[in-house]
């Protein structure tokens, strides 16, 4: 049982995913983790497992990348793996983190979830497949620096007031953000609060970073801070407080 | 000028799109207004004008709505219109909002915005077309009581943890509800602030309720509340506390 958990919590790391929290989540009875491995373990099975069938990464760059996104994921990219004195090479302080648009084939939502539904099923962030259309995104962790940083850009599909990018769409990446960013700290959290100051806003079509740090962690709770800005940093466009809430997983999975 | 505005206006309210705000607008100098003022005719005569190619009123129902959804599209439809005891039809304490996929044609978003992305730009929350699949939500407004209701299924295509809807989408729709309701009652916004606690997470495919209500208005400062619940209000999904500072429309969409 745990082992399943762990195969799906890293499979929740690798599709890079989190969100709301359930607040009061009980850890179940040995009984009912006894009755339920069963079902977990089928659904395990059912995962696109991470991932056989060889699944798109969107975190790879493609042809609508624009030179500002190329730029700045070669800067991060080229320190995933460095190269010793001797011309060796060995991991480097950042990781790139693969991404995407599914999470479980199977995965249970009580009543209200159709097997329909749940066979269609896709990742908010990667649901069009469209190149450029929507969010353009890939993160890098640093795990030295307890740091994430995202390249984002920002595609035509994601307008709110003319021209520029809706509220909730950078909502959105700061959510997948600090949430990814809390799961690599913590393991399988749910957001618990997001307190989002908007200072300027993201023209469509223009490329930003956002930047994600720890600030604390206090029992099941991990404080983040997550800024977005300019690829230059000088023109902050939003300030985020995130606030996750360590959870048992297979609480959520099987509904209960 | 002020006419041009006002019916760009007049399209944001039927648009029922807002978002992330410009902290700082400065009121442009009088020199700029005319030197602009041809530009934001001409943008205005592109605008899809509200709406000479009449385009799909996404807020109407469609096959993919559940059965919650139209109970409820049905509850507030129905108060838009009442008869009076002499058998006239009158205005309902509720209008029903209209929306649509696009806001400007040629807005402007400074250097970064291409043309190409430009007349390619959609609405966020309408940029799937596919009914069902992703946000579909009907906005409906109570002006005596200063208070806004949506209610919103969540298709399949906005996962966050597996079963459940992404934070960000419902971030989304907040931003989208309790923006309306402030331009609603302010005139042009932006968003400043959203504080958002998660409390349980939404089923994937479920109906939910999203109330907003005006807290307090101080000079450009609109305060909102809004609660996502269950349909018959027993569950709370998530709280939050908004706040929209008034805008100089011109300004963004000048791209000054």
């Amino acid at each position: 049982m745990a082992r399943s958990l762990g195969r799906i919590f890293s499979g929740f790391q690798r599709l890079g995913c989190l969100s709301p929290m359930k607040a009061h989540l009980s850890q179940p009875s040995a009984t009912s983790v006894a009755v339920r491995s069963t079902l977990v373990r089928s659904m395990v099975l059912a995962l696109p497992s991470p991932f056989s069938s060889k699944p798109r990464d969107f975190s790879l760059p493609n042809s609508s990348w624009g030179s500002e996104m190329k730029r700045l994921y070669e800067h991060y990219n080229s320190q995933c793996e460095v190269e010793t004195e001797g011309g060796e090479k060995q991991e480097g302080p950042w990781r790139r983190l693969p991404s995407y648009n599914r999470l479980l084939k199977y995965a249970t939502g009580g009543v209200y979830l159709s097997k329909i539904i749940q066979s269609k099923a896709r990742l908010f962030t990667r649901n069009i497949r469209d190149a450029g259309a929507a969010f353009e995104y890939v993160l890098f962790v640093n795990s030295e620096e307890k740091k994430c940083v995202c390249i984002f850009q920002a595609g035509h599909l994601l307008e709110g007031p003319p021209g520029h990018v809706h509220g909730g769409a950078i909502a959105t990446m700061i959510d997948t953000v600090t949430g990814t960013h809390a799961t690599i700290l913590s393991g399988p959290v749910m957001t618990a609060n997001l307190n989002i100051s908007y200072r300027s806003p993201i023209p469509l079509g223009s490329t930003v970073l956002l930047e994600s740090t720890l600030d604390k962690k206090e029992g099941r709770k991990t404080f983040i801070i997550c800024k977005v800005t300019s690829t230059d940093g000088s023109k902050v466009h939003t300030e985020t407080t995130a606030l996750f809430v360590s959870i048992n997983i297979g609480h959520l999975l099987l509904g209960g």
